[in-house]
């Protein structure tokens, strides 16, 4: 299978990377780097060994990109609403779209816009930056849970798992796309927000008795509006992700590095989607609502 | 009657001198400032007309201050903790505490440890700051309104608004104490936290929807809390504060001005107290916890 890349940034530079290092065709879609990655390919510092692409089909726009078989959405969410206008020049009757994005809704949506293609979810649990113009650094972790939006496309899923195992990413497959969302939303809405509001990394966070009650309540809210959308957590889920983040290195969440330099939060797919899917349901999520103005607030002022 | 000001700041050292200034025998203890107050008086630059004391009785501890009628005690109440000590050499049975601070549950205390005294409350609505040591700027208002614990000390009261008023204050008395404190709070605890978590002004903070439906939010559960403790409010208070806010001069609450000093912030009976209040009453309130849990992270880390 042929794959493209909408985003060439830390997570889809990354996974991109690896599979045309595995032989696979892959094709990128770059804006502000895309004559440096032209020019001179792809560089990744990997925890798992450096490597260097000296070629690399980089386009820089949709309308160029040739026919593929499976697309990697690793825009930021920020950047969804140009989303529609960046897949229509791609998508044919069949594309895979997997969706490598932080949040809630967004396959849904972009299956409400091409209903023709197969919408896959991915979770990425990789921890990697953009240093420069095609340089990437991948500093830890990096797997991938996944799952189909429509059971029926499992199939199509295993295939993609193959190539992403062969390429060196782990790749699990879940059981429920929807509870695997609610799932990663646990750990990101309280630290991602946390993180901006209270100007803290997640270890300063989890050693004061007021930014762990504060994630813990946060915490207990994201449940609340999972299991309000038919969502189930297996018994102990909060107290599991509090103590997995109070003994992981200090990090500082992505949410934070965009705040730190001017740029949008994703505030739309991971707050305002939950707290309106939760509240179609009957469920307010107050504490999540009112950190969700705060963090709005911020941005209107940065 | 004879007064007594415990804590010479923007607050305590204006109304002293104020009524030192009508002729009244008025008593200040001071601790960092004494001895510039010692040798060169208070002086107030002040909205109405400024003066300076030369000669002011100045004490630097409490053991050394003379008999009193009257105790103002106008320290912060992060100070309170001390205020038992400092108290104890000067109250005597009938000796009048009039407690000049902002929070809930002072006069309270206060009766507690001293119950052969009479307690009474005062809100004071004045913009002032202590610009230096002995000098204190009045910028704007200054009236208080006032009631006492007990409803048999209101004679007393009023000749103390006597005294107040001839000083050129104006004051208020008010019918019941508990109301006049949480409709204080009203104010006082959306805007003082938000400041300092939103990193705003009261106009940054009610010209943004979401700073405003912050306020708003924070102000209905002060309603609920309030409401949870026997008092009642005027229909459209919280539309009557938020717009009184939206109009007012662009301003920086004092928990504001403490956190970026590194001060200590009025966290225990500004937020503390008024959820320990509700929550007796069987009443949660989860976003002024929320904002209790923040400021308390942001003190620690300060």
């Amino acid at each position: 299978m042929k794959y493209t890349v909408l985003g060439t940034g830390a997570v889809g530079g990354y996974y991109g990377a690896r599979l045309q290092k595995s032989g696979l065709d892959v094709d990128f879609l770059a804006r502000s780097d895309y004559s440096v990655i032209k020019e001179r390919g792809l560089r990744i510092d990997s925890c798992q060994g450096d490597f260097v692409l000296d070629r690399v089909n980089v386009y820089s726009s949709a309308e160029e990109l040739p026919p593929t078989d499976v697309i990697l959405v690793s825009l930021k969410t920020t950047a969804n609403d140009k989303l529609a206008e960046l897949l229509r020049p791609v998508v044919k009757k069949g594309t895979v779209i997997l969706i490598l994005q932080n949040g809630l809704g967004m396959e849904e949506e972009v299956s409400d816009l091409f209903p023709e293609a197969v919408v896959l979810g991915g979770m990425c649990f990789i921890c990697s930056q953009k240093k420069g113009d095609g340089y990437i650094v991948h500093l830890d972790k990096g797997s991938i849970s996944a799952a189909p939006l429509r059971e029926e496309d499992r199939d199509l899923l295993m295939k993609i798992q193959d190539d992403f195992q062969k390429a060196g990413v782990e790749m699990t497959l879940l059981d429920d796309l929807k509870t695997a969302r609610w799932n990663k939303l646990l750990w990101n809405i309280p630290y991602n927000g946390l993180s901006v509001v209270l100007d803290a990394d997640t270890a300063q966070i989890m050693k004061s008795p007021h930014g762990y009650n504060l994630a813990k309540t946060l915490m207990e809210e994201v449940i609340r509006g999972g299991e309000a959308c038919g969502c189930s957590f297996p018994e102990g889920s909060v107290d599991t992700m509090l103590e997995y983040t109070r003994i992981m290195t200090p990090y500082e969440p992505s949410m934070k590095l965009d705040f730190d330099r001017g740029r949008r939060m994703e505030l739309e797919y991971m707050y305002r989607r939950p707290l309106k899917a939760a509240a179609e349901r009957g469920v307010s999520l107050p504490h999540i609502a009112m950190l969700a103005d705060q963090l709005a607030f911020r941005e209107e002022k940065n």
